[in-house]
């Protein structure tokens, strides 16, 4: 039976969203102090609170501390036991000796999508020249997009919300749900 | 003899199409479709077209399947045996599982020319959010430049009106028709 | 003793220059005409320039040539033995066979740091189409940080213009003078 809308929203909105609540995310924090528990992960809620309301479902939340190794096999555990089509990291994307998720990320990644990345950083370097010191990758692990998202609160959802409009259609591909198209669709005009 | 100039442009701009007109370009479109003939390759002659309006001379169009080593073998004979200035690709920079042109030609060539590809995806963005998941990679393997194109006519048509000004000049330096001045050269004022 | 001031500053901005004055920053100019004496070298000059404006010191400045060997010898002396907290390169950035400055670096640093590099280039590009030529690299070697900026005196100057705002933070950050506050600071608003 389906379901009344109450938003006023076109139906074609509503079909979209029934598509899109079937992805499964996983939201990784990475943070020594986080994992010790010694610090509230406002970061993480932020991410799962915009996932779900995408109409995405949190598969996997965990807070892990900020060692490459942790890191990668995470990843590749969320890839390929787990099989989430998306995986949201935030944390350990700076400069600073311990910030090592981007280095992790591209260890494990089998392909990498660079301009993800630098559209999060464009539009964080309105807000701050210190958008620039942001190492984050976004990538691919077989069907699994993965996106490094900084680490406070509010670039996360400043980061989140550039990268959000292309998820769905990257989730697609990834799926073999659209056909060949070319890697860019006809623009809209 | 000098000819005879009928456009009114100045002496200095005719010398220049002159030299530009030696460019040798390779056009390669990489689709498995294109390449079993069940499609019509529209942006292979879109480019095909604005390679010619350049001045420059379409040496080569092949078209073939989406399999990384195939793309490889052929970018390396390009380069190495038809020794072209230029190779424009189109198709297979998507994010699709199928798509392998960015890692085919990663692992080819010798030096990354990164800003190229970061421009047609920062000028794409302005039509379609879906154009950060391009992972187009443009790099140099000798003396030859490659471009990864998107696989859409019109996608083609933007990303290589983005690049098609700094072409020449990246030509002239493979060359080494230019003396050292430096990466970047005066700002136009 | 507090020293006066006699700039009208507000006292957090003086104690911010007292630590910036501790920066020490190595000035590493590549051109084969330069290594040769055969070339004045300008550039190098406008940035040993900017970094005693900024207050920071030129511990070394050396002229080396084109030779990547010779590149990455002097980049990982300059992060071990001297210890440098910033290295800034200037020359060989371009696609011209001999520029390899990037590649250069990119074989000795442990991490990237390509928002700096994507933000030179987008900036440069608003004066010139060539600028997306800029092969350019940024990167951490343990806890010194190394920019690459192209080679002629007003590119170099327009460069260094778009990544001084953020060295000081990444400093800091390297040398664990401040405390995990993930990769962006909150936004300013």
């Amino acid at each position: 039976m389906e379901k009344e809308r109450d938003d006023g929203l076109p139906m074609e909105t509503q079909l979209q969203e029934g598509e899109q609540a079937e992805n499964q995310v996983a939201v990784l924090t990475v943070s020594d102090r986080g994992a010790r528990g010694e610090r509230e992960d406002r970061s993480g809620k932020v991410i799962a609170e915009m996932v779900r309301s995408a109409g995405w479902n949190v598969a996997v939340y965990k807070i892990i501390p900020d060692e490459k190794e942790i890191i990668k096999t995470e990843l590749i555990k969320l890839a390929e036991e787990k099989r989430v089509d998306l995986v949201l990291t935030t944390g350990g994307t700076g400069v600073a000796p311990q910030d090592l998720t981007p280095d992790a990320t591209l260890e494990i990644i089998t392909r990498e999508v660079p301009g993800m990345a630098e559209a999060m950083r464009r539009e964080s370097l309105k807000k701050t020249p210190h958008a620039m010191l942001s190492r984050a990758v976004c990538g691919l692990r077989g069907k699994t997009l993965i996106v490094n998202l900084p680490g406070s609160p509010r670039a996360v959802q400043e980061c989140l919300e550039v990268v959000m409009p292309a998820i769905p259609h990257a989730l697609e591909l990834l799926r073999g749900e659209v056909s060949d198209c070319g890697a860019l669709p006809p623009a809209i005009e």
